[in-house]
């Protein structure tokens, strides 16, 4: 088997076997088949597309060129969720205790902030002590006493893809749905669930802006689940707005631990609800949604949730006492309010934008060396629909350093769109797919 | 400007700017533009294509990317020919002493065999003593003093073709029209020449089986030529059968010397005649093409074109006497003829397989450092529209080692199809294009 035939076979758009995926994921971790044929290929596959069963193919071999974690000694389900990202998305922080105080085995590894969307370890390391970088040993071991993890990537979970991702970023190959589902789903089936919720986000701040794109790639991820027997159910759900109000890993902590004491914003408290039900409900916790809606519900309002988040915090080496005193999070030392040059309402809003904003005065990264100061955010004063007069806040810039300060006001202005009709806002929820 | 902001854009379809094409190329070749950037690159180029204005920029990029001759001291037309490459194509070895003897400068940078296809400077190599790596200052002396020099390509012509072309062979992109025409014309281009006839090859043996794809690739060419203000033409002929009677390098030599003298196949006098013509009218040394092809004859039939190659012999090292004593070129020790396995007419011949019959016997190169046995080849006994009866031989061998000899007979029979029916032979010259 040779490199430049596969690249030929796809160039011309046939279908490549799962023999030769096989050749070509472990040709490319081994050094065997180079960097500038893989582009190649990753090229080709952009532009002529991957039928199912080599996606199932391609996730497979990723997936296979590192460690899979087995956690059946568990004998529980282990039920995970996956967003594709976007601005204020903390769910994993409420997601993860709740479920996990139901009785669920929750192993999560996730991702860092890049670019205008927040990661969910940034936010966890705004937790003082708390440690995301756990060996796959202490992973295990945390899961085997709390029944839940929350760790970053490392190095032996599906290398191919971190390869290949770093080859996709300098060619021009990352908005592939192909790539982008077994890029997501590798990693995913590597952590030793049994089940995965995806929160696939379409909007102004999400990656897929169009519906019928985030439908495309949840309908691959799905497809990619049933091929690797394994359950799945993903909610398209809306990124025209951030989510909550607090956008910036310390605030955004807050704003989860808010929620876990039951006095969430409420478009926040729904998508953690309806996505720790899917995950209840995958998990046997609850024999229909309602009552695994209910489920959550008491976990929160029990108590039990923000027990687990203790537990977890504790577990993972961070001071629990934030839990009931915030003042122990970072804190920016300024704020001052963007204001509306106008009357009326917040019509729409450019939801890159804000993240981009929030990234600018430090709580983001441009580039994976940026360092971020877990202080500073972004607080909504005006979500869609809200009705705003002139002069007041549209939302409060919490920083460090007043250089980013004039910038940021700018990219907000002109990110919202004030007009005189009120139009309803987008569902948070737009479609299940099972 | 970013590589992959540029790989992008041809990713969707967009055409690239100059200053873009500038920005690649030069950057490829100094290093700075990765070449798993520009294989991704060439992916896009090949699935997506190259507008006029494109080729014509990565045309002119890579011509300027080493030194382009500038040989307007000889004050008189300087006109090449270039081949697309086929099986017993020796023109070269006529062409260049007839028309230098008739007055028109022809400075000629020539390629070596590769897979099915011969090379001129190989052909050349079977004369003794013959040197065709000659410097640049050695080439410029050589026209300066004869009129004419047969050289190979050196590491300061269009470097970037040479770090592209091995790209491309490694990544599925060699057969991609814009690239190809590129490809050709940077190297034709820095030669030194004012014009260029062209003669692009399809059918069995011919890179570009279909001739749709030849008048497609010989209209690319003629376009850069026009953009880069080069006089060109272009002719599209048949490669159904070899050329000629010889295969191998000092069986096509003596048969171009044959031809020189007036006594070659009426097939390949004829296309040599074809080629001859266009270059002394595009030269100015006959008024119109009837008159080009009596000076063709003429030089023939008084002799100057036999002196001419003498002369270039003699200046290029090699051993003049070869001319009048063909045994003092190299010569296979043994022949075998491969015989008719029914009676009938030859309808069709493979001749891509006649060919790779030839490489096998040690006359090509499947890769590029394998040495070359300069006596072997293939004498054709019978041509398209030939009577055969069954036993009498197809073609002959001539052999050292006698260990291909059963495979590449068995490539031969079933390269030749005999039928009851005499079919027309396809015309030699399909079209010109100017």
């Amino acid at each position: 088997m040779r490199a430049v035939d596969i690249i030929e076979k796809k160039r011309d758009g046939k279908e490549l076997s799962p023999a030769e995926i096989n050749f070509i994921v472990h040709g490319f971790t081994r050094g065997e088949v180079a960097d500038y044929q893989m582009s190649a290929l990753l090229m080709a596959i952009f532009l002529r597309g991957m039928s199912h069963q080599e996606i199932i193919a391609l996730t497979h071999e990723m997936l296979h060129s590192g460690i899979v974690m087995d956690l059946s000694h568990l004998n529980r389900p282990r039920i995970d969720k996956h967003s594709t990202g976007g601005v204020g998305d903390k769910t994993s922080l409420v997601i993860a205790p709740v479920v996990a105080a139901a009785g669920i085995s929750v192993p999560m590894i996730s991702g860092r902030a890049l670019g205008h969307s927040g990661g969910t370890l940034d936010k966890l390391e705004a937790i003082p002590g708390f440690r995301v970088n756990l060996s796959l040993a202490e992973y295990r071991r945390t899961l085997d006493q709390i029944g839940v993890a929350l760790i970053g990537q490392t190095a032996e979970i599906a290398p191919a893809d971190k390869q290949l991702y770093a080859l996709r970023d300098v060619t021009a190959t990352v908005p592939c749905q192909p790539l982008m589902a077994a890029s997501i789903m590798s990693k995913k089936m590597a952590e030793g669930i049994t089940g995965l919720v995806l929160d696939v986000k379409t909007g102004s701040g999400a990656f897929m802006q169009q519906e019928a794109d985030a439908i495309a790639l949840a309908k691959i991820m799905l497809g990619i689940a049933a091929g690797l027997h394994t359950d799945a159910v993903a909610l398209v759900t809306d990124m025209n707005q951030p989510l909550g109000v607090a956008i910036g890993n310390a605030l955004e902590v807050m704003e989860a631990f808010d929620t876990l004491k039951g006095k969430g914003p409420q478009d926040f408290n729904t998508l953690c609800r309806e996505l720790s039900a899917e995950m209840l409900l995958m998990g046997r916790a609850a024999e229909n949604i309602e009552r695994a809606r209910a489920l959550y519900d008491e976990m929160i309002s029990s108590g039990q949730a923000v027990d687990k988040m203790r537990q977890i915090i504790e577990t993972q080496h961070g001071n629990p006492q934030v839990l009931d005193d915030y003042q122990l999070l970072p804190q920016a030392q300024n704020q001052t309010a963007v204001l509306a040059q106008q009357t009326g309402y917040v019509q729409m809003i450019n939801t890159a934008a804000i993240g981009q904003a929030s990234m600018l005065l430090g709580a983001g990264r441009l580039r994976l060396d940026t360092q971020i100061d877990f202080g500073v955010g972004v607080m909504m004063n005006a979500k869609l629909g809200d009705k705003v007069d002139q002069g007041a806040p549209l939302l409060t810039l919490h920083f460090n350093a007043a250089s980013q300060v004039e910038e940021a006001s700018a990219i907000i202005n002109a990110a919202y769109q004030i007009g005189e009709a009120r139009l309803e806002p987008p569902a948070l929820i737009k479609t299940v797919l099972r």
